[in-house]
Formats: structure tokens, sequence, C-alpha cells
């Protein structure tokens, strides 16, 4: 079938793009910087997405939609967010096209047409819901607002990649207001909690918790906490966070509650969200040089049934029992497709899947029933079985438990390999330059000393972890005193 | 608690803005023309889209995403379609903001970061789409392609209305490509079937299914199909759309595929879409004086219990006995919600739930359940009942697909009762100006005549009905021959 995909030691990053192209994942698109999501890649990100609604409906959040547009004197309003995010605004300013006369058949913006005030595509929607939220609280009793929307937004990047860094992307953000300090930043953590379970019980990548330095804090927060993940290259990707935003949207766009003794107060707020860019980290935690690895419990097929006909006699008898066991599997709500397709041939349709990653592969031939018996192939470690068809259903469901624990697993041995200790500049250097990983190192706890080793090295602090050990130490560039090591990586 | 709710006869238009505004549909925003839509109008769209989508997955398609900006040199690539849509823009010609040095704090476009191709907010798809197609379709072995994209859309529309004309709007589109012209005729058959099952089945809301004429069809289509319901004010009200593209997008993007006979040709297309717009047609197909009425079967909320507390002795007991239900109700998959939010009374609860058009209100007071008993009050006729709670929640979901039907056929009453036939011009003004409704007219064909009709009267041929029945007959307008009746309305 010529996969001819590129392998991880020859070129990491061609290996990645290989793997969304060929995979079936996505594709680039006209316009610059944004993607198209393939059916493969969209069905993987709904099953992220509906997992994740139900973790925001449980723990009491109901979903939303604010504009795509933001006056820009709304986007201005908090002017440290403005500021962030100023540099990478997608800006609108007419609102019509017109016939171009000098040129038949092509159209042109009617100068005519110019809005009194450009519209900002929401790189993120902070400003435009606090300003709606103005309107809608004015007691106690309208709090807490638990609000989360699914959105596009557009950040415009000068360097994308393909589900990492778009112009465009799918994300959903979280909004919420709250009457106490305590209880928005108990909101914070609690977000950035079912973000560690979804993305270590669901994605099979294990997390470190941490918070952000001020330096790499979201701009308009007062605190950014994050997950942060190792992908196989020894680089860091920042897989979610959840902002503690204090009062500075509520002060920005003047919404006050007054509590239960008439007293006057500025809102608490919090933001929380993750992105498409999630699939970009499950990709590079597990996969290998053969394709994708999907973790099962978020795989569009979990499983595939490929028959191995034998002349047209065998096809009857297999497609029975393939779709008899289809419907088994389907009973105990297994995603499965029984690909009888007849353009290809089996071995083709063994590479297809084991690129697309598809946890588990059953291949059915006549001797096979004859049998009573499959082969059934694991996607994870790649090995085969022939397993008895009497209760094959039940055996699978138990398989894809296995393969995610076995790809967890397998990824957090790399995680806690790639934690690494620096006690000098040298070994620092060489950590990074050499194995990568994150390296927990003393940081005397200023922003100059923090850009300074970015400059030198392009690693950042990725976190501070939660519940971080205490200890006494110098700064591994300038020897200052420190009370606490933070982890430090190159990142995507 | 002062609803204040403006009544149909009073005024209708300003009785649907309080509908959506105080039954917590929606909310006006600070962006011209673009609305907020609260969590009680969000939690229904939802259950909307997802039936949608599983009506759509069930026949085959899947989903997919698509860039949100266009390039112009792809939008205007197909020129009826980009002609159509060309005055409803919004136009990205920047992506960047700066300081601006005359205002402190305040933001510029940056001169310098403009474009070289400007950038279209997609108003809808087919350019971006079919341009991508280019990519994947060679031969007869990739088609069909059934792909469908959730999507949000922006069209600059000069008078905007809530849910039903909004500058910004949340829609689906489907847009498939096809070896064949039988095969996308057929699918745009099969789409405008689903849509009409849906509005009907789960909204509703009766609807006529037609095809447009060439002056109303869709800027690039070959062919409009269309849904057609009738509002309480005798308006019609476009429900949803379903297009035969013929080659045109094919063409216009050089879409070609190689057939088993190693012939080439231009791909068939077909796209289809219904949008939040629908949320408007339900609110004015089933509301009354007293506040929305939701139909069961999307409703976010079917059931709602409030307890009627008598002294604080009754809490503990009414409230068992109310979580008891409720998760019987959970059980049998009905939404419920259980209200025992102590800062407002049972009658205020009462007028609210009514409001925002729960199908079903239980209340429960300490004597109830002596006896054993709710009342049971029905959102649609206002019919209140005492009844058993023995075998309550089955009764309750009987009584939920009556009120389903019972809407339904009101509302098709409605609709038959406005279908009238005009064979003169004066027969034809009178009944628009006074009835209003469908009129079923005679037309001699022509797209002049058609106009002339808009102009004087404002109403426009809504359709010309599948399986229409021919009938010789003469022109309302020029007593020109014509061989079949259309039906005319004044609409949304």
């Amino acid at each position: 079938m010529g996969k001819e995909l590129t392998t991880r030691a020859a070129d990491y990053s061609q290996w990645y793009n290989d793997l969304v192209i060929k995979g079936g994942l996505a594709d680039y698109s006209a316009v610059r910087g944004c993607m198209v999501i393939k059916p493969y890649g969209f069905a993987l990100w709904e099953n992220m997405r509906d997992q994740l609604d139900r973790m925001f409906k449980d723990t009491g959040h109901v979903n939303a939609y604010f504009p795509l547009l933001v006056p820009k004197s709304l986007f201005e309003a908090e002017e440290k967010n403005a500021e962030g995010f100023a540099k990478e605004c997608a800006i609108v300013t007419h609102y019509r096209l017109k016939a171009d006369k000098d040129n038949k058949g092509k159209l042109m913006v009617d100068p005519e047409a110019k809005l009194e005030e450009e519209l900002i595509i929401r790189p993120t929607s902070e400003a435009i819901i606090w300003n709606t939220y103005k309107g809608w609280i004015q007691s106690y009793r309208d709090l807490p607002i638990l609000i989360n929307q699914w959105a596009n937004v557009v950040r415009w990047e000068m360097r994308t990649r393909l589900f990492l860094r778009t112009a465009e992307f799918l994300w959903q953000e979280g909004h919420t207001a709250h009457a106490t300090k305590e209880e928005a930043v108990e909101e914070t953590e609690k977000m950035l909690g079912v973000y560690a379970d979804f993305v270590e019980q669901y994605m099979a990548v294990p997390v470190i918790r941490g918070v952000k330095t001020p330096n790499e804090r979201f701009a308009g927060a007062e605190d950014t906490y994050c997950i942060e993940a190792m992908m196989q290259d020894g680089k860091a990707l920042q897989a979610g966070t959840s902002h503690f935003l204090g009062q500075n949207f509520a002060r920005a766009f003047d919404v006050k509650f007054s509590d239960k003794n008439n007293t006057l107060d500025y809102v608490w707020a919090t933001s929380w969200g993750v992105s498409t860019r999630l699939i970009g980290a499950l990709i590079m935690a597990h996969s290998d040089d053969e394709g994708l690895i999907i973790p099962p419990k978020i795989a569009p097929m979990q499983v595939v049934i490929v028959p191995v006909y034998k002349g047209d006699d065998s096809k009857p008898t297999i497609d029975a029992k393939a779709n008899e066991l289809a419907a088994q599997l389907k009973k105990l709500g297994i995603r499965v497709k029984f690909d009888n397709n007849d353009n290809s041939r089996p071995g083709w349709k063994f590479a297809e899947y084991e690129l697309k990653g598809v946890p588990v592969r059953i291949a059915m031939g006549l001797r096979d029933i004859e049998n009573n018996t499959v082969e059934v192939a694991r996607r994870d470690t790649k090995e085969k079985k022939v397993m008895s068809i009497d209760g094959l259903s039940e055996t699978v469901v138990q398989l894809l438990d296995e393969i995610h624990q076995n790809i967890y697993n397998k990824a957090l041995a790399f995680q806690q390999d790639h934690i690494s200790t620096a006690d000098t500049w040298e070994e620092f250097e060489k950590l990074l330059d050499g194995k990568g990983g994150f390296v927990s190192a003393h940081w005397d706890g200023t922003a100059e000393t923090e850009d300074a080793i970015k400059e030198k090295t392009k690693a950042t602090i990725r976190c501070i972890p939660l519940n971080n050990k205490q200890e006494e130490g110098k700064c591994i560039l300038t020897g200052k005193a420190s009370k606490e090591r933070v982890l430090f990586a190159r990142a995507y």
C-alpha cells in the first residue's frame, strides 16, 4: 500500500506530519495556518469532546454560546489580556464585497462598507463574555455562573503545525463567576483536576500538574494552573490550562454584585480550556514507526474485523460470522467496523488499520471459523493470538482495558525516566541537549533569569509542580538562593 | 414575578422577543446583529443537534471540520454563489493590532499587518470544501463523500431578529459528492426527508415539502428543495433547505473523477442545512400568551417537580418523595428537575416554568403525599390533574407523548386552516392582508411575475409542493396560462 512513513529516528517532525496526514486525521487547507479536520480525526475529537462535556456537566456546568466577533473597544478593556493577544488578532474591517470593475468575474472589498468599529475574531472570549455577565449579575443570588462554550477561535500564529498550533482551532472555554475568591480558586483547581483525569484516564497520557510562573501566565490571569505532558522526543506539551482571573475582568467590565449584607464587590472569575491540540499530544505520546496508536477509550474504531476470503464460496460464511461478532461487540458498547470492502486485500487492510491506530484487529478466515477461532492482534504491542470465538466479545472488552493500561504505563515510565535533576549549569545544558525531558532545577524566582535561560537554551519553566517539595538550593544560572526546584523543558 | 409578557394580539413581534429574552433562551449582545445563546436555549439546541446528528449518521454521513476563513479567490470561484453572498460578507483584512500612540491603553489596527489576500468569514462553505474535495477525489472509488459539518457562519444581515436572522448563527451544512446525477438528486431528496421527519417528529411542527422557484434558489444550486412551516401570525418560515448543486462547484474547482471505464467527468454535488433559526420556528409555532411551549422530545427539562412546603417540618418528607420520583423518571430517560430552591415561592416557580415552556409540572405538598398523590399540570392545555404516585413515572412518559401529539395536531390544524385558494387577484390580496397563511394560486412561471407579485404584496412563492397536482389555470397576476398552483406567503 506504500505507507512510506518517516521514522521517528529519521525525522521526528516529519514522522508526526506523516501520521496526521496519512493516518487520515487532518489535511492542510488553502487558508494559511488553518487545517481541515478529516472525518477520522473529527470522530476522535467528538469522542474526546463528548467525554469532557459529560465531565463538565457532572461538575455542575452548562453550555452556552457567545459571539465569534468582539468589538475592538471591548477587546481592549482588560489591558493585559488585550496586550497578550493583540499581535495574533484576525480583524474584520468590512462587511461587503462588490464586483471588481477592472476584473470581470472577480470581487473586491467595497470601500464604502467599512465598519465604524473593527471586530476581532475571538482569540479567547473573556472580553465578550464578561461584558455579557455584566447584564446577568446583580446579586449573590445570580452566582455562581458556571458556563462552558465549545467554539472555534483564531490566533494568527506565524509558525503553525497540524493540531499543535493552527491559526484556527476548536476548543472549549469555561468562564465562571463567583462571589468569593476562595470559591473561584477552588473552581480553578477543580477544573485542572478534571483535565488531568481526562487526559490520563481517557487519553492514557500521564501529566504533571502545576502552576505557571508569572512569565508564562495567561494574559490577564492572577494564576495559571496547567497540566504538562511529555512527548517521545523529550519535549513537553502543555495539555490544558485553568486560570484564576481574580477580579481583573470584573473590574475591566464593571461587574459588581451585592452580597447578603448588601455590600457591593467585584465578581471573581476563572477560565479554563483545552483544544484540538490534545490530539497532537496523544499522537506524539503513543504512536510508533508503523503509525498511530489511538487510546481505546476515545478511538473512533476500537475494533476492526478483517475477513480473509479464499474464493467466493467463503464469503457468505465469513460475512455471517463477522456480522454476528460485530453485533455482539456493539451490544457491549464497542465501536466496531467490519471491513468487507472487496477492493483491497487483507494485507493492505492490516497495514491501513495499523497506520490508523485501531486498538484491536480481528482477522477471520474460513479455517478459523472451522476451528471456531479468530486471530486477534493488538496494536500497541503488535502481539497476535489465536482466540476462541466463544466469549470473544467479553475478552475484547478486557483487552481494550489492558491496552489502555499498557500504553498509559509505557507513557508514564517514559515520563518518569525523563524527569532529571540538574544542580549545575553544565548538567542542565547537557540534559536539555541530550536526553531531553523535564529538568528539575533551582531558579532564583525572577523573570529576568527565566528569560535568560530561555534565551540560552530554548527551555522554559513548564511549571512549579503542585505540592512542590520545599528545599534550599541555588539558582542553576545565577547561583542566587532558591527555595524550590521547578520543571524546565523545551516545549511544543 | 412580573412576567409582563406582551400578548400575541397586542404585538406579535414583541411577544416573540419577550419569550426569547424572558424565557431565558437568548440575549442581545454587544456585537451588531449577533446574539448570546443562553444556557437554556443552548440546551434546547444541543438536543436538536444531537438528534439531527444521529439521523445524519444513520443515513451514512460523517462529520468533519473545514476552516472558518475563505480566501477571496476561492470564494469568488463559483460566480453565482459568490454573487449571492457578496453583499453579506464579513471580511478579514488585517492580522494584528498594535498600541495606539495617540490613545493610551487603546489598540489600533496595525496598517503593516495587511493581508495580501482578504479572507471571508464563511457565509456557507461550498467554496472551501470543494477546493478541499479536489485533493480527495480522483476515482469513482473515492465517491460518494458524505460529510456534514456543525459550524458557525456569518451573514451580514441588515435587519436581524433573535434566532430568526442573526449575523452569526450556528448550523450544520452537509456537503456530499457523487458519481452520478441520479445519486446526487436522491441524496438531496433523502436529506429533505430527514429534515421533514426531524421537524415534524421532534419539534412537532408540520411542514410542507417542496421545491423553490429559480428566483428563490440557493445561489449556485440547480434545484433547492425546502420545508416550509406556518407560524401563528400566518407568516411562513423556511425551516430547512437541501440543494442539488449539479456540477457547478465541481466545474468551478475543477473536481473530476475517473469512472470504471476510466472516463473523466465532473463530480455531482449536494448541500443541505438547518440552523438555530429552527428555534424561532418552534417558538412561534407552539407558544402562547403565558410563555413558551417547548416540544417534549427536545425540551431541556421535560418535567419539573415543584415542592409546596408548609413549615420546615414538611421539607424532609417532601424532598425524599420528590427525589425518589425524580430518580424513577431519570431511570426512564426523562429529563427532570427537582426545584427545591428556597429563595422563591411555589407560585413564582409555577409561572417561571410556564414561561419556560416545561411540558409537565408536578406539584407536591404534604397532604398530597399523605394521599399518595401529586398534582400534574401539562403546559400545552394547562390542564391539572391529581394523580396517584403509584406508576406515575410511566404515566408521565405517556403524557409527554400525548403532549407532543397534541401540539403537533394543533399546529397541523392551524396549518391546514391556513392554506387557502385564490383564483383572482382580489381574493389573493384579501387573503394575504386578512387571514394570512399560504395562498395556493396559479402563476405564469416567470421570474418577472414573481418579482412583481412580491413588489405588490411582499408575498413570495414559498415552494412548488412535491407531487404537486397538475391543473390548467391562469396566473393570478397576468392571467397567462399556468399548469399548476404554487404556494405564496409572506415569510420570515
